[in-house]
């Protein structure tokens, strides 16, 4: 990493002060447990392969639909709300991108949790945008009191990024009324994984205020594929579509858009898949703590977990050298937890008995 | 269209005052010969078809690289340059967009020519970017002289769009050589159909404030993909994977990388594709001489062409009568012409016939 270019003269002022979100690794060694990323350990609907098509690929020379109607007619008819209160972008991140462009660039500061997910104040210094983190509680849950003061916007991840810990339906409710005149977006990335932690999308229709985010990365297996979409009132979205139109008249790729529509009408499979991660959920935190790790409460894909015997980031290494990548932050607050994805049962009962070869070598 | 919301209270300033970029119609009317957004009438090469696999499918549930190496790699072998003179965006659309931030808010205007890609003034508006248009000579051509004038960047369009007209390569040499302290984008979404135009990447070696932007879009027969590219100095890439990664980590899909790989690796039916163009725009642009069109010299795949006999804009809903759409635009300079793509042999065969028709009846 010795040829990093920090500087040119050819670069606007603000590029010189941006320092990049750094997603977690994509390593290319093979055999390796990969639980960095949030990534789903099984594959995405067997209805999306059929997508692949002679015809598919002769229409592969016209530009897509700008307005990716029929996905968001496929969004429209999952959440019983219509057309015109989607908006559908490149990944969740190009979404979050558009909306702090779009609404959060004003006289007072954005408001978010000193901690969450850390591409927020990324966005902020890329669009010069305000901003003031408002600490969690000691156990890192969300005070909704806390956001009683003057602000531009407010973006809470719900269920939280990195701790997983869930915020409940009323509280967030209690947040738009109280914040009226901001945007207030709930993130909700991991919220296909809650099992007492429910989407915002419900007050949509009487919170003009509010943006919810979501993606086909996790719950949907699709992260290899950058969709993601958000639900608010028309005024919010027609916003979004204004600033997107100025930015990339065709985000979506026809392939990705029909592969995205066959994931969505597999509610089945859909499903399935998530109570399988909610399951093995149970079960990995279950052994964690008996195995003296203390394991915040998750409602994600997910676990953050403080391990007892090893400092989190000797554990983070010896885990990499039994080719187990987990993700360890090394940031105030956190710098004691490690954030474990929930992959498949073999592959969880692969960390445990990793875990607890370690934990008996400390204990000797 | 009346209940398009044109204001609210939760969005930012600026975005009251965009006015987004409206691209060529998609129209979902069967039967239409498409001459309207410069798509590319042949398919894409067929191996890009064998890219899709279950591998691929089950992949999906990992997010892409997101420095799409294997993109990068293709393009580089392509190009002649190296891995780290490459950038790759969703669509070259987004890497205009991404290069305007990185390049262009400086303290001087950005130039570029009064009939360019009508995007341009658009990325300027969304990202607060002081601008000057350049009017081109009275035959639409490009005087380089013209922007010898302090600036903050410059961008030509090359071949130009809409005119189709060309820049000779020791003009853009002369432009870059004189104007070291900024920028100097060549936006060659059309440069593969270039005769006697040939594209500025040679000049990179030499010049490190150049960017040269291609796509997949218009010579690939890859539109419906979304992937453009940038050739430039290390300093100019390293610049916008800055702002890139500030803005969307992983913009290229698993399904689009491997697709767009496939396409550049196949340089025969590429070749083929193109010359097939060239001769066909040939024909076309002899025949609507005939008919007492005024067309312009194109290196594109798209000629502007001025009939006359009747208006531009009456022929042009004429031609949709027909079923035949192509492009008028209602702005100074050039709303006597319309733009028509250069679609198959068949398809300006039956142009052609209907032009003779609507000329016999205007004649009587």
């Amino acid at each position: 990493m010795s040829n990093i270019i920090n500087t040119s003269p050819y670069w606007s002022d603000f590029v010189q002060q941006l320092q990049p979100y750094v997603p977690g690794e994509q390593p290319k060694v093979a055999d390796l447990i990969k639980l960095n990323t949030n990534e789903n350990p099984y594959p995405p609907s067997p209805r999306v392969l059929e997508v692949f098509s002679r015809d598919l690929l002769d229409q592969l020379r016209l530009y897509p639909d700008p307005n990716s109607t029929s996905l968001k007619q496929a969004l429209a008819q999952h959440s019983g709300l219509e057309q015109d209160n989607v908006f559908v972008g490149n990944g969740s991140d190009e979404v979050l991108a558009l909306a702090f462009m779009t609404f959060f660039k004003q006289s007072q500061p954005l408001l978010f949790a000193d901690i969450s997910y850390s591409f927020y104040p990324v966005y902020c210094n890329l669009f010069a945008i305000e901003h003031v983190k408002i600490p969690l509680r000691e156990d890192f849950s969300l005070a909704v009191a806390d956001y009683q003061r003057p602000n531009g916007g407010i973006i809470i991840t719900n269920p939280n990024a990195p701790t997983g810990i869930g915020l409940a339906l009323d509280e967030i409710e209690s947040l738009l009324a109280a914040n009226s005149n901001s945007v207030v977006i709930v993130d909700e990335a991991y919220i296909d994984f809650g099992d007492d932690c429910t989407s915002a999308i419900g007050l949509i229709e009487r919170y003009p205020n509010l943006l919810v985010v979501q993606t086909l990365s996790k719950s949907r297996s699709l992260a290899g594929l950058r969709v993601g979409f958000a639900y608010g009132s028309k005024e919010l979205i027609a916003g979004l579509d204004r600033v997107k139109n100025s930015f990339n008249s065709y985000p979506i790729d026809r392939i990705a858009e029909a592969a995205a529509v066959a994931s969505i009408e597999d509610s089945d499979y859909f499903e399935q898949c998530c109570e399988r991660t909610i399951a093995t959920r149970a079960w990995t935190c279950e052994q964690l703590r008996g195995l003296g790790f203390e394991v915040l409460p998750s409602q994600a894909n997910f676990i953050m977990a403080k391990p007892s015997v090893v400092p989190a980031a000797q554990l983070f290494e010896t885990l990499r050298e039994h080719k187990i990548l987990v993700r360890y932050f090394n940031k105030p607050r956190i710098d004691q937890y490690l954030r474990i994805s929930i992959g498949s049962d073999s592959e969880m009962q692969a960390l445990v008995a990793v875990l607890k070869q370690i934990h008996g070598n400390n204990e000797r």
